[in-house]
């Protein structure tokens, strides 16, 4: 079989740095949420991207998949092994090769996990803006196009990848873009890599936007009578101008979770929970105008905080959500899923959903990172009841089909992988064939990801 | 020949609306540029999307060349018709079609130009910001990836499309993206499409990003020493999160040019103009902020201004600017090109392509958007002097290679077209393989808008 003349091949040049150890594949074949164990069949520990480009042309010589890895948050299968092949572990590519501080950009390897680069550019004045919650590799985070509780005002990867360098099916190593800030110089091929789940190549180095560190930051949380009387208060924010670096939103059932895991005691009601980011004026302007917006829609209990020690105590409570809704019930296993709509259909659609939930006894508290329109529900499920397995998997289903109906997206950041697939078709029409022609195209062996995004082949 | 009977089948269905007239093959052959005439062989004007689609295929049976046309003020040749073929005028496809203000995105078809849709918002307090200085459609800006003035603080056409409508080159009309803000479902198309300059499809629909009236707006400008003190002012602006609406450089001929033209009175020394968007004590805070960096950086006569027709004034000068240019020599003709590069790497670019052209005795103006590391020439030539004009081309070549040398992009905003597709290889490398293969995956035909762009077929 291919695989085995693969690993032959590729031990020629990785040495131990190729593993087929059991709990190796393992550990690369698992996901972040509830789908089944698809390991690979090898796992390789590249070093540079000479080494990922071999490992690319030996595994395309043999028709053996190649699928990349990098901490294995991905929520939709993005990472695992269906078909078995060669897991490109990223771990030792993790390096931060050059921060240049008068241009804004810093060049990494796809390994770099974002709070080490954050960690890396405190004492430089600068910081990389996007923030999905995991701590994501950047690599990874490109791949996915993730984005996250800042996009409203810094944009996701899309936004902040400035160029890549990437190693193609065919085993080039390209770079897309340049460091200019801006190009009409063909085809935007960093943004067709960004967001390809790899399956159009492996990215091997990233190009990013830094963003200087506000002089000032505050944060806020507002309880609102309803998810309506909140949403509208975000429209009208949206509407003045008013620059929130983060506004999101959590549901009665998500502010009891954190109330019982982290004995805050925030009223059992919607709230908002904001970040500003400005000079020490500018902040203090928008927490008031935000404030005056807020009560007009029946905003209560306004209160804003511009003590490092306050604010991160709120968004520690805001990362934990997915943790204190766990521990509501433990030892269950969460269907997590988000979709995106326009902010107009946003208050409707989720009041609909929470209502679906509901009427399904289902567990499913709701998040949002309302400035996009996008949500989330973690929905529980005792592992191994096919039954509620079934049930929250339809219910999850209900609510893309709603998020369509609504012109929204299937995903606003999870991606597509395994699990969201068979909306490809509904969602995009001719338009997934375009994406069948261009992944033809590029990787005719289909070796990258197979399995994942694009249509089956004929 | 392919033509004629291609011609007949049009007139089925457009009838007087496909013009053979030599008058109209000659406006629809012509450049804003240097370019010489290359007219197609018939203009049609479509009033949808299916009569688009029924024009793209016949075309495609019979493999006769489409060009899509908005008004002719790209600076490439984007639009011209090398080959002949059916020019596609999107002169009567012009319907503002909703304007969404709770969303803040409108849906627009392609023939509606940037002044039209904001005349059309301005009682709605939103605005589309994307300002490349010519009365272009939104059509055209979105095929050629236009940004302008304001991209340092909104983003070019890149950020502020979010889904298109576009007919395929097999004449299918497919939707890209959703009004959702983000997703990450599937493969970018409609950042694919947008600056494909017309060689993937053409679009007959366009959902843009709204932005809303800031409730104040100041500009100011600010005479420097040199280039590089104005450029490092930027710099400092830029890394203190001061968030410029505008940022525009004029070197010293430009002034001059300007003073004669408009009879302002500026001081011959390079300037930078600026514009800030804000709440009154926002805008107020940036003012004074910025006017002390560029006192730190030499900057003088600093003055800002808030009534809007001083403001106006500002603005008019500098979009004057090209026909200030052109008045200094009448009846010359002008080679206009762009690059942008790292803006680390601005000042020194700039004042080396400022000593190569008074070395080669060109008359050239140079003036940038400056936040963004993008600047343009204007250089001057006798028509008909091919010895004139080949030494601007020369100029313009080594001004690409400099800024290719130093980490940037041929184009930062012009595009590629004719002019620049030289460049293609030594900028993208195997890159413009990847695009060529796409171009042959969606375009096996080569029918739209052939010679554009991508490598020539084998």
């Amino acid at each position: 079989m291919g695989i085995e003349t693969v690993t032959t091949q590729l031990t020629t040049f990785l040495g131990q740095r190729l593993s087929r150890s059991k709990s190796d594949l393992e550990l690369h074949g698992r996901s972040e949420t509830h789908f089944p164990l698809m390991p690979p069949d090898a796992v390789a520990y590249p070093e540079n991207a000479q080494e990922v480009a071999e490992i690319v042309r030996v595994c395309g010589q043999h028709h053996v998949p190649v699928i990349g890895w990098g901490v294995g948050t991905s929520l939709e299968g993005q990472a695992q092994a269906p078909s078995g092949g060669v897991c490109v572990d990223f771990s030792r590519m993790n390096r931060i090769l050059e921060i240049r501080q008068a241009d804004m950009d810093v060049t990494v390897q796809p390994g770099v996990t974002r709070e080490a680069l954050n960690e890396e550019l405190r004492a430089t004045g600068l910081f990389f803006p996007v923030d999905p919650g995991a701590n994501a590799t950047l690599g990874g985070m490109a791949s996915t196009r993730a984005s996250g509780t800042t996009t409203v005002r810094y944009g996701g990867m899309r936004q902040n990848v400035l160029s890549l360098e990437v190693v193609t099916p065919g085993g080039e190593i390209i770079r897309t873009g340049s460091r200019a800030r801006k190009s009409s110089s063909g085809y935007d091929l960093t943004g067709l890599f960004v967001g390809a789940e790899g399956t159009l190549g492996l990215i091997t180095e990233l190009t990013l936007r830094l963003q200087g560190q506000p002089e000032a930051m505050a944060s806020a949380v507002c309880a609102f009578p309803s998810i309506r009387n909140a949403v509208s208060a975000v429209i009208d924010t949206i509407q003045m101008g008013i620059p929130m670096a983060r506004i999101e939103l959590v549901d009665v059932a998500t502010v009891q979770a954190v109330n019982a895991y982290s004995g805050s005691g925030l009223a059992e009601a919607p709230h908002l929970l904001l970040e500003f980011h400005g000079s020490e004026s500018g902040v203090a302007e928008q927490s008031e105008s935000f404030g005056e917006i807020a009560r007009s829609h029946g905003g209560k209990g306004f209160d804003w905080a511009t003590k490092a020690e306050d604010r991160n105590a709120l968004w520690a409570m805001r990362h934990n959500a997915y943790h204190a809704i766990k521990a509501t019930r433990p030892g269950a296993q969460v269907l997590v899923t988000d979709v995106c709509v326009p902010i107009s259909k946003l208050a409707e659609v989720i009041e609909e959903t929470r209502l679906d939930l509901e009427n399904a006894g289902i567990h499913g508290p709701i998040v949002g990172h309302v400035g996009d329109g996008n949500f989330h529900t973690s929905m529980m499920f005792d592992k191994g009841d096919a039954d509620q397995l079934a049930a929250v998997e339809a219910a999850s289903h209900r609510m893309v089909e709603r998020a369509l109906a609504n012109g929204g997206t299937a995903t606003g950041e999870h991606g597509i992988g395994i699990g969201k697939k068979r909306y490809m078709d509904r969602e995009h029409g001719h338009g997934w064939a375009i994406m069948g022609a261009i992944k033809q195209a590029l990787d005719p062996d289909n070796t990258m990801n197979p399995g994942k995004l694009v249509p089956p082949r004929n």
